[in-house]
């Protein structure tokens, strides 16, 4: 089969690799019929890092089921499925808590596991990973659009607004303008929201960001920045989403909050500094991290298929698996916010 | 009267100044029966920092209202009353919320304004700020003894453990073995942790921790520490109360919390590096700081009152007003945890 391999910075390649099959019999194998190129994709085409070369890569993807391990007890061949960008065993202290992504066997697709950008997958832990989708949906490709973010960054724009203690009424700042960012505002109005101002430097980013329910948006940086947004919630939010993970904005993000507020933070963390001082003297708390996206799937999926939330704008591009090198540097250049990949 | 007053690094003398007297409509002036040395007045003895040569010093003290201001309604002379370390408001948004320690117009004692080392002090907004005892108690040493450390050391141990979510059945790591890491170790048993390991370097102080609800000590430090508190807590504890604020400790305690835990930080923080890349992965939070001790005196009052809640042993010496600067030594050479002074 063809799967997106990883070979170097700005280097990814569709290879020949053998085809997916079941290894363990709580294993199930996907034909994947829509992928998503995502930001965290992006740091390891911009610099190694951990990332190795030869890994599969891209971990967020719907299909339809072609084959079960003996053990799979709910998944069925033929089943059309969605799997969060975490694979989990369902059983462990931390799935049974709503945390899968510290599952103790648990792992993200590709990261030298399987990947998702490619035509088939194994998807392991199968009955706890997959979440089977009516038979409709996967015909409509209007409603698939809407459902490919809740596998990352719809999940991750929630943990954020979750981590930062959004609540009806609250006053909230979202940093950055991503798809991450995006779909915190997203997940901001859904917990009801009251005010949110998204900070980003995209136009046509923000622009997108108050069609989902920003009221204002900010595009200053450093000191500049945080002098408007704390204007403009008279004295900071209760609630701020932190969606890129410099130390820049983590900093603005703590420097933005309400005394008595708190910080979610979904964004990789590449800084070591962080307001310390202001954290204490004003009791601002900082909590989130990789969020927990397969806990999220169902709750996220009722309101997606019921129309009530729609993240497919974020998805502005297609490509063909064969293309996908083309994806990358769609987004890298920032010419696309998120690609979907047709294998 | 007599005061405290800071003449800089290790130079702590009692002198005259002018008596304590009404200056605003809602100040009270108090006769201070009793008073303490708290660490964080040993930050200033040690290195001045911030604190400037020739302000008063001591936010921990109790005594008996001597005069009111004509708009002071619930506060009348002759009342035994017991103050927080801060001074609030009791009207602004922080108030309302319930933390004092952010009040609008509200501030430390000492820092600048009246100290509690003193023979007496203005108390301003008196209604917000006084609480009053019942008349009894001020005459029974053993009781006093119990009370003032609810002014700012048992506050700062509840709010680290409130912070960390400390709930029923938790197992807990407390680190910090001085007045506010003991009594972070009271608050969390009374909030039901099941399991409760304090880190910390003096033998006395632990087998106090011990007395106070602590099943396991650990005096190593660095990577030592880490991994016997992982091993103990067979992967990390849910919840860790930071009691000390150097990079150190601070760094220990997000090394040690279980995924999904958290941290709850009331060290004035003297660190600026945190591993957010563990938090991030394993979605640990950290919250706390200034603890709004005001919002938490009536609670802690009425346990310690009914004799469920004891902290006196953390005040393991005495000295008078004139000798407050025998009280800072001792503290300051760890001869004492904890120093109360008789004005």
């Amino acid at each position: 089969m063809r799967a997106a391999i990883y070979r170097g910075a700005k280097t990814i390649q569709v290879e020949q690799i053998p085809d997916a099959t079941l290894l363990a019999p709580t294993d199930a194998v996907v034909q994947i019929t829509h992928a998503c190129i995502c930001g965290t994709d992006l740091w390891a085409y911009r610099d190694p890092g951990n990332y190795q070369m030869g890994w599969q890569i891209g971990h967020e993807w719907m299909g339809t089921v072609t084959d079960v391990g003996a053990e799979v007890r709910t998944i069925k061949r033929g089943d059309q499925v969605i799997a969060s960008y975490d694979f989990c065993d369902g059983t462990c202290e931390f799935c049974r808590k709503g945390l899968d992504s510290a599952c103790e066997q648990g792992g993200l697709w590709g990261f030298g596991h399987e990947g998702g950008q490619a035509e088939a997958i194994r998807a392991r832990f199968a009955d706890a990973t997959l979440v089977v989708l009516p038979p409709e949906v996967a015909a409509d490709e209007a409603i698939v659009r809407s459902l490919l973010p809740v596998t990352d960054v719809l999940a991750a724009g929630h943990h954020a607004a979750v981590s930062a203690g959004v609540h009806a009424g609250a006053t909230v700042v979202v940093i950055g303008d991503g798809a991450v960012g995006l779909c915190g505002v997203l997940a901001a109005r859904r917990l009801g929201a009251e005010h949110i101002i998204i900070a980003g430097h995209q136009p046509q980013r923000l622009a997108l960001a108050r069609q989902f329910g920003a009221m204002d948006s900010v595009t200053a940086s450093g000191d500049e920045a945080r002098a408007r947004l704390v204007e403009l919630t008279h004295g900071g939010a209760e609630a701020v989403l932190e969606c890129v993970g410099t130390e820049e904005t983590l900093n603005l993000a703590v420097n933005v909050a309400r005394p008595g507020g708190a910080v979610g933070f979904v964004g990789a963390p590449h800084a070591s500094h962080i307001p310390l001082e202001r954290m204490f003297a004003c009791n601002i708390g900082l909590r989130g991290g990789l969020a927990p996206a397969r806990a999220y799937l169902p709750d996220l999926l009722t309101d997606v298929l019921a129309g009530r939330l729609d993240p497919s704008p974020v998805l502005d591009r297609t490509v063909a698996l064969a293309d996908v090198a083309a994806g990358y540097a769609a987004m890298d250049q920032r010419q696309a916010i998120k690609v979907l990949v047709h294998p």
